[in-house]
């Protein structure tokens, strides 16, 4: 169930609450990412301190390890990893592009300037997946082992894990494939979309479908119209999109375009800052994305002005939290000198206590824009 | 100040206090290692949580890194690593051996049958320290620079930390030593711990003075009667030890033949729950070591019935907590089953939990041998 409680006059950002099972989602919301059932680093308990409502987890590879089968013999990945608040699980169909044909051409999933030269480095990449219209053979990350999903096999595994909200089985293209190929590939998500629909038994679960169509605004539209029109609860929206520009309308506009304004929307896999409020005023409400945890790792803090290298050599007498008026656990109780000595140190602490600040940004960065909405303000 | 409440009348067991301007210490107690401001992976709430009421940092490694003058900066290893509640540092003393003699000779504290053939396999680490009269010149582990530490030096340094428990400059020996250099190096310990109290000013410290000896029972007995007749408000026992013997005594208990009754006596760096047993037979009050979190992040779980391999296959589809009973956060929340898949995972919360476990496991220990005496059950 979703509600939209308020609406922006100027844009098309919207307030709501996605009401599940295990609790409501108010929105806009970020989802930090448990890939392989955990938030890395972070205890459920953290996350709940911290406000998160909902936590987003990988299908792909929880499919892989420790397998569907074990986590519905746990009573499924709520009471297997601990968290009783909303779990979104992915379709695979993203991996399908990152491990297998993105991997190949080194792209991401916003295009930025240096792609020629990520797609050079990256040639020769082995290819570990085969497309077919049944679904997609590939080998295992882990251990090279041959799997197959389709769209009946993503939607027996989602329902397997048991989260509250499940995506459709799609094709993730890169974005160096040609119209030719994104097209073809879009046809078959499509036609993914509805078997995905039908396979799709588990009535406790919302099932959102997904739009593709990468930079191709004829593609995009007609995504969008095609999966607006099925009889889904919400929907995503999967690979890559050009950069954002002021006023310019692009790839996620095309690709709302054709969706019901009444159903929750969700943008896979990005979570910058900027993206997220040039997303929110284009009418998506809900974002996931490992950015916030993966940084933290690597020393990097997200602060109100710009990322924070804790690394830095300049922080060692630094006697002040990562961001003066933070209220995380961490930036109430160590300062950034500390910090840096345990990055220094390689001390785990470093990661977990960074990881807890960016994703306590993350959370109250939504929260503002959500009461800027519901004030009139944004 | 140290008070006992109650002497067994068994053995030498008693269950005190130490009372510290930062709080007090119930023992017999075991306190958790932080060798670089933090006890890994472990944030200062958590620790508190389960209840811990000291934790052990290491001067040597923290006069490395970041340093004890920064640390100062800070306002001191309290508010540096924000815990509030009483911490202990080493003289370093212990690293000379470890980082230099020790791992030349492949040994570590409690000789064990396999030592020679570990002897073997060190043979050729370069040795890193020179140990003169005036202290111990030696090269950084980490970048191999140049660093000098005497007695005076190494009591400025914990005076810069500003621990509430620091130690006198000793030397360790190797277990490999022979009676002529242990008694050699024992005979500098002295001269040292006498410039160590010389050169100690900060009076809310308190200021534990180490008895050496190796395995040998005339240097033991010389060593503890020589240093009990030294003005320090408590003591700690150095060294290696043969292993303990039922009814039988040993190093330790010679160690602690000439130390005054009266004061508190730290057995360092020593913490299975076998030994900790015996050495408080024997009179101990309070331990530290690094095992219960080294064995966490390594996937061993310490339980009443003995270690558990958390990585075992046969765990996948286990339901039980890691031990039945338990109250800590790990068993309270998670399964044997989830850990093992984060720990096949190489995922951080796979040592994040069992640390937690095993330093709730090692704090409730040491409450049931304290409750036992007490009750003068022990």
């Amino acid at each position: 169930m979703f509600k939209i409680l308020k609406r922006s006059k100027k844009s098309r950002a919207r307030a709501g609450v996605i009401e599940t099972l295990h609790g409501p989602i108010h929105t806009p919301a970020f989802f930090p990412v448990g890939t392989k059932a955990t938030v890395k680093g972070i205890t459920p308990a953290q996350l709940n301190e911290i406000g998160v409502e909902a936590v987003l987890s990988n299908t792909y590879h929880l499919f892989l390890r420790p397998g569907d089968q074990v986590i519905k013999k746990f009573g499924g990945l709520h009471k297997f990893m601990n968290w009783p608040k909303p779990i979104i699980t992915d379709s695979g169909g993203f991996q399908v592009f990152s491990l297998g044909l993105g991997l190949e051409h080194g792209a991401s999933k916003i295009v930025g300037p240096d792609l020629e030269a990520r797609k050079k480095r990256n040639a020769g990449v082995e290819k570990f997946t085969r497309i077919a219209e049944e679904g997609v053979y590939f080998r295992s990350f882990l251990d090279g082992s041959r799997h197959f999903i389709g769209p009946e096999e993503s939607i027996r595994i989602q329902e397997n894990l048991g989260a509250d909200i499940i995506f459709a089985f799609d094709e993730c293209t890169s974005p160096f494939s040609d119209h030719e190929y994104t097209e073809e590939a879009m046809e078959r998500t499509h036609r993914w979309a509805k078997r995905s629909l039908n396979a799709h038994k588990r009535k406790d679960q919302m099932l959102f479908g997904i739009v593709q169509g990468g930079e191709f605004k004829d593609l995009r539209l007609k995504s969008s119209e095609f999966i607006g029109k099925l009889d889904f609860d919400g929907f995503g929206i999967g690979g890559a999109f050009g950069k954002f520009k002021k006023g310019k309308k692009n790839e996620l506009d095309w690709a709302i375009e054709g969706l019901p304004e009444n159903k929750p929307k969700h943008l896979l896999g990005i979570g910058s800052v900027e993206d997220i409020f040039e997303a929110v005023k284009r009418g998506i409400d809900t974002f996931d994305c490992v950015t916030p945890t993966r940084l933290g790792r690597n020393g990097t803090a997200l602060t109100k002005k710009g990322n924070i290298n804790l690394r830095s050599a300049k922080l060692v007498l630094d006697k002040k939290p990562i961001e003066n008026g933070c209220g995380c656990y961490t930036c109430s109780n160590f300062t950034r000198g500390y910090i840096r000595h345990l990055f220094q140190s390689g001390e785990m602490l470093a990661g977990i206590l960074t990881s807890i600040h960016n994703i306590y940004f993350m959370e109250h960065l939504m929260r503002g824009i959500r009461k800027d909405i519901l004030n009139g303000k944004l």
